[in-house]
């Protein structure tokens, strides 16, 4: 079986066992959805979100959709991963210098990533039309913002939680200015976080009808001994609109730009009235695990009808077992 | 009035007088279009190329759609900058060990940019969509071809002739993967050619019609002693398709990323049947200038119609003086 490198032990770690007779990939939490809509005062539904282990609870960075429909980020606090209080204020970033940065029109889809002593949230910003930002915090009180690494119009950009041969590696999904009716994971490389180049296509689209209209990274990937495990999601276009579904790949462990298994079907697909019907219904967007070395346990984090977040549980066993025997 | 900057003499500069009379910025020559359709025989179409003064001649590399309408890139020789003759053979790229670099599947639009003692050739390449490629040339015999600087997809990439402040600059036009309806200005920075970051936006699509839908930069920048005088192409969208015009705009000297003056009017717009009618009627797309230090004459090449190439003529006076009188 395939080992989990550099993992950390989360003992508080949410957790359920799986249903008597259930066969799946993934199971949903029976206390879904997690996060309601009106969640603050300014915040009509949160989703697409991103939380952390953090002195012994957790702290997440979320996007909150304000009341005139505008994404922004707010940090949000959890004892247990389940129940989550977001704070009434949106995060500030300030430059390299620490001076304040001006606010950008929105924000969304935040991903944080662990990395070293430190953590990254990367998330799609405007600059003139989405692209992505990078900031660092060490605290999750002061954030420093990166110049954006990518041209518009990119979003989903996901940062490996360390560096490989010495360089930072960043998925991102290129896209348009709109509803992007295409979309395939590339690879980008960096040493300092602020040039970037050497791009590299990952994973195209599918012939598979679930991600046969776009595919894009999702949580921050999980180092494997031998691969990096990659949930994604993957798009169907129907004739009444985009149905958003959760999949996965594992890279090569030293070549990140090579997908070594590709599940052909998704792991999770949107089925439960909270997916089904909401804001954008039909969407479920995975955005953050928590992964618990001792057991193997998996909590992935999702968006659901761009209004609520879902939970839902594997093991590292169960989800790599299913994507190697379902692997193209 | 400005003065040009780092510029050469170019004798055997193409010219003919302004026509009594006439008082636009930019007149056409009386024999275009100089390259009509077949100019080799496996290229149906040649258009959106560059050249540059060789060896007291002309070499230029040129766009040339094939006989399966797919576009690849080809030299041109030329006595006068008006009669040219396309080699048979496509270039033949080299990584920068010298190893031939596989063909993609489509290369176009290049421009041309004298650099030291060298040549970039930077052009919209395949990398599982369109994007820009870099190349290194001093002979016109090695082309050595940099890793693709940006994601996909993007367009129009276009090199400034010199590092400025120690780095080296690149216009683009961010785009989708096909007939993008939007289109602005970016610029980014590197150090080596390989990493790029910095990205700030430099203008975007205009409020004039004739540039509302998208707006790119053309040939290679000229530099001012107050500016870098920068031709562009401008795009209205008809119910009946888009409209192409010419454009211009001039740069901040010292920071590339400010707009001094921006040209409110089209400079040329589609009138002759050659521009009207074609392949893609109504287009004319600003790819070249040939810029005489000592009498100022500006020699413009563009495609024309996505079939034939146009020359037109203008003097930095005239075009610096219709501009800044012309600024919004």
């Amino acid at each position: 079986m395939s080992k989990i490198i550099n993992g950390k032990n989360i003992k508080n770690i949410p957790w359920e066992e799986c249903p008597k007779g259930f066969e799946g990939p993934l199971w949903r939490y029976s206390g879904n959805p997690i996060v309601k809509r009106h969640p603050s005062k300014e915040v009509a539904r949160a989703f697409n979100s991103a939380l952390v282990p953090f002195n012994g609870e957790f702290i997440g960075v979320f996007r909150g959709d304000n009341l005139d429909d505008i994404p922004h980020l707010y940090l949000g606090h959890s004892k247990d991963g389940v129940h989550f209080e977001l704070e009434e204020e949106r995060i500030q970033f300030v430059d390299q210098n620490g001076n304040p940065v001006k606010e950008t029109l929105y924000q969304y889809d935040p991903r944080v990533i662990p990395f070293e002593d430190k953590y990254f949230v990367v998330w799609c910003d405007e600059l003139n039309g989405p692209t992505i930002a990078i900031a660092e915090t060490k605290d999750f009180k002061t954030f420093k913002k990166y110049d954006n690494p990518f041209l518009p119009y990119n979003r989903n950009g996901v940062l490996f939680p360390r560096k490989i041969n010495g360089n930072y590696y960043m998925l991102s999904r290129p896209s348009d200015s709109g509803h992007t009716a295409f979309g395939d994971i590339f690879l980008s490389e960096s040493k300092d976080l602020t040039y970037w180049g050497k791009h590299r296509v990952v994973a195209q689209k599918g012939y598979e009808w679930w991600c046969a209209l776009k595919i894009g990274a999702g949580p921050v990937p999980i180092e494997l001994d031998d691969g990096w495990l990659v949930f994604t999601h993957g798009v169907n276009r129907t004739c009444n609109g985009y149905v958003y579904s959760i999949g996965a790949m594992i890279l090569d462990h030293d070549d990140v730009s090579k997908v070594k298994y590709r599940c052909k079907n998704f792991l999770l697909t949107p089925e439960m009235d909270y997916e089904t019907n909401g804001f954008v219904s039909n969407v479920i967007f995975p955005t953050c695990t928590l992964v618990d070395a001792e057991t193997g346990r998996i909590a992935l984090y999702y968006g659901a009808a761009d209004t609520y977040i879902g939970l839902a549980f594997t093991t590292v066993d169960r989800v790599v077992d299913y994507i190697k025997k379902n692997s193209r």
